[in-house]
This record gives C-alpha cells, structure tokens and sequence, in this order.
C-alpha cells in the first residue's frame, strides 16, 4: 500500500521539483559540500549552503527545506545547527538530520541527541548510527556501519515513535519507516560506497522532496529510490568511483519518474 | 571600440598567464575552493587558498591578484577578508570581490559594503547581487538571482562610478561596465547555472586576468567571454552538469584565444 | 637492495590494504578534502575526516593512521593538529604530516616544526617545503616549489636523521629517505600538478601504506610509485585535468601491484 503511494507520485514530485526548483538550506560537512550542492542543482534544486551562526536561522526560516549534516561538526557549526533547527521547527519547515558517525564518537552523539528536540521531520542514517541514537548502542567504524540494516529495523522503529519523525537507514537494502509504516528499497550498488558523500547526498535529495510534498514518508522513499537508481545506472556507465561520482549527477539530471519506477525493487 | 580592445589582446594575456603562471591568492567558499583551485591550475595560474587570519594579509601583499567570495562567510573569515583587502590595497595588487547572496541576507550585505571601502578592482556578481550592493534593493533566492541582467545595467553603472571599480553583472547575458564604458557577453549556456560554483569560477578567472593587464575592464570581459566559451563547449560535450563541469576544466586549459575569439558573442 | 623491498611486498601490501580497509584519520585543508576522501576510498581505505578539538585526539587513538595537512590551517585546525598527532603518537599510531606551503608563510611553519614534537612517521612535502622544515631556507612561492627535488636531497636526509622520519620531497622525480636509505621514483606527469589536491593525496595514500606495513620507508615508496603510475595512466586516457582527476580515482580503484611493478621506474 505504502509501496503504492511511493511510486504513484513520484513523477508528479519530481517534476513539481525541478518546476518549482525549491530552495534548500544546507549546513553540511566540508567533504560534501561540493557535491552535495551539485546534486541539488542536477536534481533542480536551489541548495544554499550557509553555516555561521549570523545567518543561518534568517535563512532557515525562508527556505523550503533544511539539511542538516553532522560530518565536520564544530563548535560553530552546532551553534548553527541549534539556531537554524529551532528556527525552521518554529517556521514549520521541514528539516533533515544526517547523524554522521553518531555512535562512534562522543561530542557528536550528545549533539544530535539535542538536535531531537527540535523536531526533525526525517532522519538518514547509516545502521550503527541509527542504532546509536535510538538506545546508545551502534558504534561503527569511523563514518561507516558496522551492522546490517536487518539488524536494527526495531531500533528504527522505536526512534521514529519516540521522536515523532520518518527514520531512514540506508544500505544494501535502505528501510525507511514512520514507526507504523514501512518501505524497504534494494536498488544501489556497492561501489558508491567507495564514492564519499553518496550518503550524504541522499539525506539532502531527501531534503529536496521534503520540499514537494507534505508527507515525508513518501518523500524520503521516493527520494532514496531515486538515489539507489541513480547510482545503479551509474554504476553500468562507469569504469570506477571516479567516473560513478560524474555519472550520478548526469543521472540525477535526466532521470524521469517512468524510468525510475522501471527499476524500483520496493520490497 | 571597447568590444574590439577585449579581442585583440585576448590571446597575448592568455598566452602570458599561461607563461607567467599568476600567483592567485583566494578567500573562498568552502562549496567552491576545490573547484576554483582546479579551474585556476587548468587555465594555467598558481592559486593559494589561505584564510586564516594570521596570514592573510601577508600572502595579500606579495600575492599578484586576490579574489575574495563571500559564499560561506563567517566572523573568522570577514576578518580576514578585512585584512586581506587592506593589505592588496595598500600594496597596489588588484582585487576582486564576489558578493556570493548579498542582498538576501544580512550580515554579508553590510560585510560587503564594508570591504567596498578597500576599493576593490572588480566586483563580479549576479543582477539580484549588484543591485543590492549598488543601492539595497534585489534580495534574490538564496545565491539565486531574482533579477535580470537588464533590469540592473543602470545600478551597475552607479555601482562602477562611486566604488571606482569595474563592475560584472553575471546572467544570460554578461554586463561589464566601469561606468563609461560597457561590454555586454552572450556566451554561456544555461546548464551551467546546474553546475555549483560557474559564477565563482568566473570570478577567480577575472583575478587571473587581473594579474597581466592593467586595464580591469579588458581583463573582467575577456574572463567572462572565455568562460562563456568553455561552458557553452563543455554543454556540446557533456550529458549532464557532472560531465560539464569535468569538461569545463579540460576548456580552460586546451583552449586558445583564436578558439574563444571565433566563437565570442560580444554585444 | 631497498628497491627491491619496494617491489617485493607491494601487492602483498596493496591486497591486504584493500582487505583490511584501515580506517585513515584525516585533518586536511577544506579544498581537498572532498578528492581526499574519495582517494582513500577508492584505493580500499575507510577515512574520517574529524578535525573539531573535541574529537580529533578520540578518533586519533583508535584510527589504523592519521593524515595530517598544513594547507589551510586555522588556529581551531592547529589545535586538532597538536591534540591528535600527541594522542597519535603516544598510542603508537603512524601518522604522516604534509607541511603545504611551509616555508612561505610565518604561521605555518612554526606550527610544523612544533608537530615535530610529535614524532612523524612520515613527511612528504615538495623540495621548498622540505628544505624550510630541514633548515629555515626554501621560501616557496605560494604552495607551489621553487626548487627541485634534486637540490634539497641533503637536506631531506638531515631532516629525516634529526626528526627520525621517513621524508619523501615530490616532484618530476620524488626521493624518498630515512636518512640512511633511499629510493627514487620518476614516475608520474607533469599534468599532475595542474590538478590540485595531487600532493595531498598522495600524502594521505602514504598514510594508508603505513596501516598495512611496520616499514615506514616502504611504505612510503610504495605509495608514491602508486600515485605516480596513476597519474600517469590517468593522463595517457584524459582530454585535460578535468577528466585526468576522475581518471586517477578509477585507477586507485583498479590498479593492481603487477600492473605497477610493470610501470614503475625505480632510480
């Protein structure tokens, strides 16, 4: 059913997206920036990428969506980070957390764990990560999981209950959940794990659709399926991470709704 | 008149920041500085990408053109600006300023105004930009023009007149004015405003230009013009903004100026 | 007899690598952290790029190496600097330190020789560089080397004896020391160097090398011999140095130690 509804719109949300080109705040790691603002403006977006504490909630309150991405986190960059959530949670703009290697390492983990408190509309995590900001448990291996998205489905249940918002964990196969209602996405490839950022790419295409429709489980599904097919294609144009990292943004740009239900594994 | 200057020296300052390899001091955004670096070493410069405040203002002095980008600006970064302005100013070095969404948003509106005062070569932004810095109006999407070339060609003249700079109004169409005298660019492709960091981009290229002619008008067109070219050349080569943005650099450094010359649109 | 050792374990060495995917601490400057990353991604590393003073000694402890890179430090990075390469090294972990610039700007350079405190496994840095680590000369203009590799080979060797590290100085040919032994290797292209970012990657591909082998000097060859058959290859299939640094990623990737034992030109 939810399957249905993932792929029933998904044509009319992504050309309502490059029609309407939203505006997407960004307050991201410094690794992805470059990409991360490439693949919203393959996609059709208008990505801004604004970060100091002077800006970031007159920005937040204005734009369609926020992303918020935990990678390079600062002392600065959490400052910001509490301004711009608290701000876009105050303007009823839906807003992304991207919790990169939550678990692993500590001033991070307590960070997000405040940023909850503003309400994210979705979160995108890795599987260690979500396990660790659901109960503390997790840890991972730097910035990459070391548990199976199988492993911790209940764990994202119960933080998308308890936090009141749609949870993704992405992977081989990407789950993506509002504590009731599930979709399970088995499109990717394994070499764009060895691409940096397609992670964080996803959270902000997320971002993008949060900006086109109003329900933020279809969106966060349709935006992880697009991603996956996105990065399979390229996979079959490319000669390695170099070459898959050119092709996903061409893919991002030609990519039509027909084509991508054409290969949708919605499980 | 002026249309004519720009063609016939266009191929010696090539040729001679080719052979001369400019050292290029940039202040920039962090989206950008990867691509600015790259775009300055494939045309045939030397960029150094320093910001921090301990040695802005000593690389500024010795440095022979400065570019300073207020994309992602923060209270460390407008401090170094400030110094590093100063001391291009005070040393006679040219300078460019790339006024990345003034007018949108407030603390860089009033930095940018501030900075005016360290009387800047070139300023080179898109028409919701200059219109700002020229009299407070224009606003614009996050770093997204709202306006037109041609709805600010005037504010872009006072702009010139009373900062006593060139000013580039950056579009469909390129406007290059020192107040009297104006040279307008039709080359470009519109994919390119889907690929992050053209616009800055354009603005590193003006300070290389800056860096072997002393006519700022000359070097400001002739920048825009060979930009344009290798976009609309990289839009023929490439499937997408990921495929254009590789071409792109590949133009900047194999192009000649009989190429660019042959295809230059100046209005 | 070295250059032997360089070829005999290499792709016993780069087969573990990619087996074994070390996690690769980074604190690098913000304009090639993104090609970083994906560098030691595509040649089978694990890498974090965490450069707050919060957690930068945490990940330092427990990564499997640490990059450390001067190119656009900040007293905040300077801080992470200090903390992770003290935590780094008293938790016997090889670290590689690249000291962008040094030499020609104040700041920098005394916060190079005070990392020296800290017991580099590994510095590679271009002949300027080294020679203003070795003794207060070189200067350098802007990051880019004065001087060639074969002036400042003395040097090299004294740097190492005294900081007892291995020193690579890369250039057309790069020589590495550990003050007793030495190898040369003339691969690579000068195209190289109009890509930016190509020194610092072959700094933290360095680092990866030191998670997989006790034998910092080997390791070290081993790495660069890498690079430079990559970059080599990269620029016999690329138009410019757009396409030649997506060609350089697919070949970390696919690069086996047969097909660079093949090429290499070992002096």
């Amino acid at each position: 059913m939810t399957m249905n509804a993932v792929l029933a719109t998904l044509t009319e949300n992504l050309d309502y997206l490059r029609e309407r080109k939203p505006l997407i705040h960004n307050i991201t790691n410094l690794v992805v920036s470059n990409v991360t603002a490439n693949a919203l403006l393959a996609l059709g977006a208008s990505p801004a990428m604004v970060e100091n504490t002077e800006e970031s909630a007159e920005l937040a309150m204005v734009a369609d969506a926020l992303v918020v991405n935990l990678g390079t986190v600062s002392s600065s960059l959490a400052a910001a980070m509490q301004l711009a959530t608290k701000a876009a949670s105050e303007a009823n703009r839906p807003w992304v957390m991207d919790p990169v290697a939550v678990g692993a390492l500590g001033y991070r983990t307590r960070l997000a764990k405040a940023l909850l408190l503003n309400r994210p509309t979705v979160i995108r995590g890795n599987a260690s990560e979500i396990a660790a900001l659901a109960d503390g448990a997790g840890g991972g291996k730097g910035v990459d999981s070391t548990l199976r998205t199988e492993a911790v489905t209940g764990q994202a249940d119960r933080l998308a209950a308890t936090a009141g918002c749609v949870v993704v964990v992405s992977g081989a196969i990407d789950y993506v959940t509002d504590g009731k209602q599930t979709v399970r996405i088995a499109n990717g490839h394994p070499m764009m794990t060895q691409v940096t950022g397609m992670g964080c790419t996803a959270t902000a295409v997320v971002g993008a659709f949060l900006a086109v429709t109003e329900q933020p489980l279809i969106a966060a599904a349709q935006a992880m399926l697009m991603v996956g097919v996105a990065g399979e294609l390229a996979r079959e144009r490319a000669k390695g991470p170099g070459s898959l990292q050119v092709e996903f943004l061409d893919l991002l740009y030609e990519l039509t709704g027909d084509q991508i239900i054409a290969r949708a594994r919605l499980l």
